[in-house]
């Protein structure tokens, strides 16, 4: 009886996991003043591998992805260019709960996926504790958005864009004191399926953000 | 005789001109502080393909190129993070008086090219004296750099580093006061030539820089 009980409960917890998406989380509003001015952030910016376990708050969310590649004029323009303002970089948010699209639009954060998928940007197999931040982001690039007329040259556009928005974040975690490193390594195929991307859409890097170990 | 002497003068000035490198320019300290607080050049970042005919100060230069990728800790380690840490963007320097290569290490303008190669990247037939920049910074990514083991990765990797290199160069602007515009349009086949670039030397990216138009 009890075995039947498990293997039921395992095909009930199994069907709800499949496919289940996390509720939206709609961000407070990015607070676009502070940090330490561009040139001091420049000096400090480096590259850290390892983070505190203290959690990031909305309002750290909020104001990352807003600096990532937020509007920032009426005009829906972002902080990040991109190539003929294709807007091809969108940033996917790994936290321990699940995985989220960022939607600059509505400054909301669009539930993808169920459960802790920040081992598909963690990379190597000795990760410590405070190797997994409490925040993973994802930059792909859908090279679609650019149109046939440019597709010998779509990879390299969506590759610089995806540069340009790392830059964002870097200079965000210096300037508010987060750590950060930009990252090629990741399971691109793990993350294909589980964010669900078209065949145009490409990983291109990845920022894990979190609070400096102590 | 007035016939023969101009072709005289005509052929001493190529040959001069021919292969004719400017000297080089030990650029002065660069100010490593102020600017406007990230967070503030984050809303302002914008593209701006008009400028003042107002020429940039050996100052301005010297602060502009240690922004994009100047070395900011004593191992050598630069404001731009890159792949695997192989400092594969050059940025070569477009004046009227010629060009030059900055080099890091010594934060030093080499000389490469008498003569004014701005128009290599300005683009468009119909250009106005406005969108000629006092400066024009091209980011060459040398892919050779990330040696054969990741060659299939290695074109990837130098777009993601121009394009981390470029939003130094946005955001120092935003921050600083200045106008620029990332653009992939320029005259690769006249860049490398002038620019005398070897064949693993790719031009990915260039942002002219001038103070804002009146």
């Amino acid at each position: 009886m009890s075995r039947f009980f498990f293997i039921f409960m395992t095909f009930v917890i199994s069907t709800v996991a499949y496919g289940q998406k996390p509720k939206d989380v709609k961000l407070s509003e990015p607070d676009k003043t502070g940090g330490k001015p561009i040139m001091q952030a420049l000096a400090d910016r480096h590259s850290d591998r390892e983070f505190d376990s203290k959690e990031l708050s909305v309002q750290d969310i909020s104001d990352l992805l807003w600096a990532a590649n937020g509007i920032n004029r009426p005009d829906g323009r972002r902080t990040a260019p991109s190539a003929l303002n294709k807007q091809d970089v969108d940033i996917y948010v790994l936290t321990k709960d699940g995985a989220y699209l960022y939607d600059a639009s509505t400054h909301t954060l669009k539930g993808v996926a169920v459960g802790d998928h920040r081992g598909l940007i963690s990379g190597r197999p000795s990760n410590t504790p405070s190797a997994t931040p409490p925040v993973g982001l994802v930059l792909v690039s859908d090279l679609s958005k650019f149109g046939a007329n440019v597709a010998d040259r779509a990879f390299q556009m969506g590759a610089l864009d995806a540069g340009i928005v790392s830059q964002n974040i870097n200079l965000f975690c210096a300037g508010k004191g987060f750590s950060t490193v930009p990252r090629m390594s990741m399971d691109n195929d793990g993350l294909k399926k589980t964010l669900n991307l078209k065949e145009s859409q490409i990983p291109m890097l990845n920022n894990p953000v979190g609070y400096p170990k102590k």
